[in-house]
């Protein structure tokens, strides 16, 4: 086994930490002596030990000259948990080889600094890439305060996202729907529009067996959420925010009384303010936004810039219809050339469907 | 090298002959003896030698005791060349390999029996999902004599066809633009409706070095196209034809005089009956359409059936706006259940687009 292999195995570990973690980074980490895996562990869930930790604590033997993998660098801040490279130091270890570079301002090569000045051999950036791309909501926040924002939709092959007379279930197969409750599970919250509550009366919850359900937010500028819907009568049990411009104290009311919490979030151009709204989202430790819905709040994020992935799944299906609603409405682009575009794309298969992922850029030069 | 080998190569060759031989079969050849090729051929142009001939004619030496591989089963009735199982009889070769079976009512099967009456070893279906794939039009008309429709657009991941004010140069990129090229060189003929017409004023050719231009079809039920329009002026040029209810000689005449040749077909539901000319075309030796636009006509080809594959070009742009237009229009189906469906399909990477095709299929009841 090499250094990627070894490496690859940590990645397994630390993706067990998805949906528990967050603000904090998944992290995994194995020890390796004379060629047998002695140790291994990963964060399991935030507050708790760093991985490097629960490697250390499940030895078969002494970690004396072993080596340790370790998907991010470690820590060398008392934060919740004492240093990692402290540990690491104490237990003899020899060797230590890393993926990705803490980008925490924290820490950013002081961990492997530290651990260098104390004769232990380090190697880095081993699957750099991988490790990087596993915590890409993790070294966003870190670097910005504000949530990393996944926009998600499902389309048809011919671009619509219900049929003309508004239905939309389903659109894409079990596989797909699954996909997207991981996604749930994996982010810290959820967020639509006030029309799709109005449209569809979602719940926006994750349906995972032990899956954890985000934090529901609603845009909703004026209020207009109807109290009889699923998410303000299940906000006492799962925490929902509504995030506003209505300062009416008669109107928040009875939503305050239903268990939700209210955000007031200035006006632009008649909606709230997207970007005002993320930053005080960042601030109460939201890392992590799932946009879902609907086509003019997809539009509106697109326009203040705070989108950072898109997620589109096809189902091969056609509904055709004029009246038939597309994913991103608002009033869009003039020119082709101005385009949003996307890079880094992958395509997965999901059953039926197909899922493209990418990031998002503005506006589009490519050509 | 095995018999799928050797057919994979006749498969090779038999694509040398797209866009040439329809509505021919594309067809391979190899001529395989002692383990050396003698021999290799394909069916070139309409009306030219088949590709066992042409093997035969090009023969390093004497084919005795040899090995024919062809793509597809070789015919045994006189048309505008005499059998081929009669000069594959005459030149001894011991044994054939066949891909597809000829579903041509004229000869399905009964090659292969007159090849073993001839006491010749005959292996079928090496290859055979290829052999008929590549055949899909031929399949198709050959057994219903109405043309084999191809659906093509090409859309933004939020299913746009053109920005708000209409404009949709470019989508996508030059390497998925060469392929729609490559599209028009291999079908007889291109069909849009007359508002593409007005709106963009196309001039639907093949931009291929060498490449051909298919016949040039417009749907226009009542007449409107304008006479200064690209189609119009190059029809003397290139085989221009359109489709229309209207019989007033006054108006059909300008456009007789300009060189198109007009098609009547009665009206269904306002619009001319795309079944009924999809027969008329038929019995005009066109095997293959492909539809290229716009949204209306798409979904009243897919309404009455016509439909058989459909070619999605997805580009990694979005576009946004409520008012942008998406791939297909009309009414549209009511729910979800009731969606066509694509079977079938592959997803091709083609420079920053995808490619996703499929056969289509109604109603949806795979859920």
């Amino acid at each position: 086994m090499q250094d990627t292999d070894y490496m690859k195995l940590a990645l397994e570990l630390a993706k067990k930490g998805l949906g528990y973690v967050n603000p904090n980074p998944m992290v995994g980490a194995i020890i390796v002596k004379e060629g047998v895996i002695i140790g291994q562990g990963y964060h399991e869930k935030y507050g708790q030990l760093h991985a490097e930790r629960n490697a250390l604590n499940h030895l078969s033997t002494s970690p004396k000259d072993a080596t340790l993998y370790v998907t991010l660098e470690p820590c060398c801040h008392y934060g919740k948990t004492s240093p990692c490279t402290k540990a690491i130091i104490e237990s003899k270890i020899k060797r230590v080889v890393v993926g990705s570079t803490d980008p925490n301002p924290l820490v950013r090569g002081r961990g492997i600094k530290i651990l260098r000045e104390n004769n232990i051999d380090v190697t880095e950036d081993i699957c750099k890439e991988e490790c990087d791309k596993l915590n890409e909501v993790f070294f966003h926040y870190i670097n910005t305060k504000i949530p990393y924002v996944i926009m998600k939709y499902a389309m048809t092959m011919d671009g619509k996202i219900a049929t003309y007379t508004g239905k939309s279930r389903w659109i894409t197969g079990e596989t797909a729907r699954k996909q997207v409750h991981l996604d749930r599970h994996r982010y810290t919250a959820i967020m639509v529009g006030v029309n799709t509550v109005i449209l569809d009366n979602p719940l926006l919850t994750c349906r995972l067996n032990q899956g954890k359900t985000p934090i529901r937010i609603i845009c909703d500028t004026n209020l207009r959420t109807p109290l009889r819907t699923k998410l303000i009568l299940t906000a006492r049990k799962i925490h929902t925010i509504i995030a506003t411009s209505c300062i009416e104290e008669a109107k928040r009311e009875p939503y305050l009384k239903a268990g939700c919490e209210l955000i007031t979030v200035e006006k632009a151009d008649g909606h709230i303010n997207l970007c005002e709204l993320m930053k005080q989202l960042g601030k109460m430790g939201i890392d992590s936004v799932l946009l879902e819905g609907g086509a003019a709040l997809g539009w509106s994020a697109l326009q203040c810039g705070i989108v950072n992935k898109l997620q589109c799944y096809i189902s091969p299906k056609l509904f055709g219809g004029k009246g038939a609603e597309s994913p991103i409405g608002g009033e869009g682009i003039k020119d082709p050339q101005s385009a949003f575009w996307l890079k880094n794309r992958t395509i997965t298969q999901l059953g039926e469907d197909i899922l493209i992922e990418g990031e998002v850029s503005y506006p589009c030069l490519q050509e």
